[in-house]
């Protein structure tokens, strides 16, 4: 049975996966992108995966065509049954691991990146995102979706064909806690919405904007972890992803491929992780919080001082990525 | 000038480091140990580096012999000079990133793994971690010294020659801050230091233990974030890893090298990073900490879970891992 811990040192989940157990000689640390005899994710290997949750079609379609694909992950970390109640197991916690871990198949032609995707997969793509973090909010037991993107094996992708993740869990992720809180305090101690108020000075003085459309900003956050490490969000405030409307996910989807487009012309093999913060299930407006889409570059290779410290080295100032992808 | 910026949404401090910023077609994700043309830590290369800032030696040994040398940082990501005040730099926090940023060479001959260290050497190396703390904690200007190691690619290890890093800085780095703050809560909660509690509850049940010695054990920690992670602690309580005497510390040696053969024998090109929490410097005693080190494996990948959520999926239960370690 999959089951949840806690450190008691840190307060950290993890997540111990049934079924994903293998023997310490079968690691292997390959690099190169995987290149499966048989991609299941490709149109006609339906059968490859479980059935599919969902699948996006465009008007007028036939049945076995389809742009978007929502299927179960063929080795989950989360089961769908069980109490996910925390109990105590000796001197720790625990829980059971309940929730939901799905792929979304981004097209059904074998490309790789985001980029390679028609106005209507992106647009598609990104109603899956809304569509998946409502079905599992109104599921009542969870509490978060986290919608997110591995591109690369730097950047953990098993598998070449464009696809995304969603992990449904019982409790509020510790990154996406510790966001909530430093934005309530921020809420307090400046009477508005940090993000907004970060938005507003990068629209002001562009010293790490990297571009903008009617309705989003893409900047290189001040504290950038990771070189050319990129955020997109809403001008507008909004503490939910999942609350945009059809036009506003279609610009969002026009907007983000631009962006990861810069990226990758300046990288071979650009290796990422992209994630959706958004509010909790259970909070239907916060003023103090503002979604956004973190873009997470995996150019550098992360050692003991990030995971001993907690400190990020990053050679690369966001304001010249910044200033380098605008060009 | 380097520079630390804290990010407001999390807290975390990003070090920026002047002198290491690459053009972005520069980044390599490369696999494979780099195999330099000439080592800069071979004996007899000793001007490739800069000049050592301390030496060790056996007794008895010729000037030009060596068995540890301390260096600084080609690349420092911190430097010795200026005032180490956070100040505001708009809407954000800054500051200069002052410190040190050491390089402890552990053997004059051309090895990679730790095992492969003579006993002179691995206690020389031990004594080395314990006076490089010692030497920052009074300087006076500085609140905390990580010790670290980076071996392998995968754990962000530049060169092959066995090598450890120190990094000082003004701050008290945010993992030590989350496991102190953690330790405290936990021992007003149980009424004694929860380390000592986990280490009587391993030697009573051994569910986790790998190994243990007159003065130390190793553990794999109930909440593994890693397959085959590793904590090795003193048996009796101390918050001190530099307040060990020589006798202690020869000793740790032996059963670090012992428990870091175990994982090496049982895997291919085995990467990992570890390093030494000890408490900060101007906390002389702590009954509710107790410095151990970690031993954190890379054997897989962190994606967009890890860093979008703050969950680590592991596939490997710590009994299990246990279990085929002391086999």
């Amino acid at each position: 049975m999959s089951q949840f811990r806690k450190d008691p040192f840190s307060d950290r989940w993890v997540i111990f996966a049934e079924g994903r157990e293998r023997r310490p000689n079968e690691y292997e640390q390959t690099a190169g992108r995987r290149r499966d005899a048989r991609c299941p994710f490709c149109v006609g290997h339906e059968v490859d995966t479980p059935p599919a949750i969902h699948t996006y079609r465009s008007n007028g379609q036939r049945d076995d065509e389809w742009l978007v694909r929502v299927v179960p992950n063929m080795y989950p970390a989360l089961v769908p049954r069980g109490t996910a109640e925390p109990s105590a197991n000796g001197l720790y916690q625990t829980c059971a691991a309940v929730g939901a871990h799905e792929v979304i198949v981004e097209t059904p032609r074998h490309v790789a990146s985001f980029t390679e995707l028609t106005d209507a997969e992106a647009r598609c793509l990104l109603l899956a995102y809304r569509d998946r973090i409502l079905v599992h909010g109104r599921a009542g037991h969870l509490k978060y979706a986290l919608v997110f993107k591995n591109v690369g094996p730097a950047a953990g992708a098993s598998l070449e064909h464009a696809h995304s993740q969603v992990v449904a869990t019982p409790m509020i992720p510790p990154e996406l806690q510790r966001e909530l809180t430093a934005a309530e305090r921020l809420y307090k101690a400046h009477g508005q919405c940090f993000f907004c108020r970060v938005i507003a000075d990068e629209l002001t003085h562009a010293t790490r904007l990297v571009a903008q459309s009617d309705r989003f900003v893409a900047i290189c956050p001040y504290a950038s972890r990771m070189p050319y490490e990129l955020w997109v969000l809403p001008r507008e405030h909004s503490s939910k992803f999942e609350s945009q409307d059809p036009t506003a996910l279609a610009e969002l989807a026009d907007f983000l491929r631009l962006n990861l487009g810069k990226l990758e012309s300046r990288h071979r093999q650009f290796a990422y992780n992209y994630f959706i913060h958004t509010g909790p299930f259970d909070t239907p407006h916060l003023n103090h919080y503002h979604w956004h889409i973190e873009v997470f570059p995996r150019l550098t290779t992360t050692a003991g001082l990030e995971w001993g410290a907690g400190y990020f080295i990053n050679p690369v100032l966001p304001e010249h990525a910044a200033a380098i992808m605008r060009s």
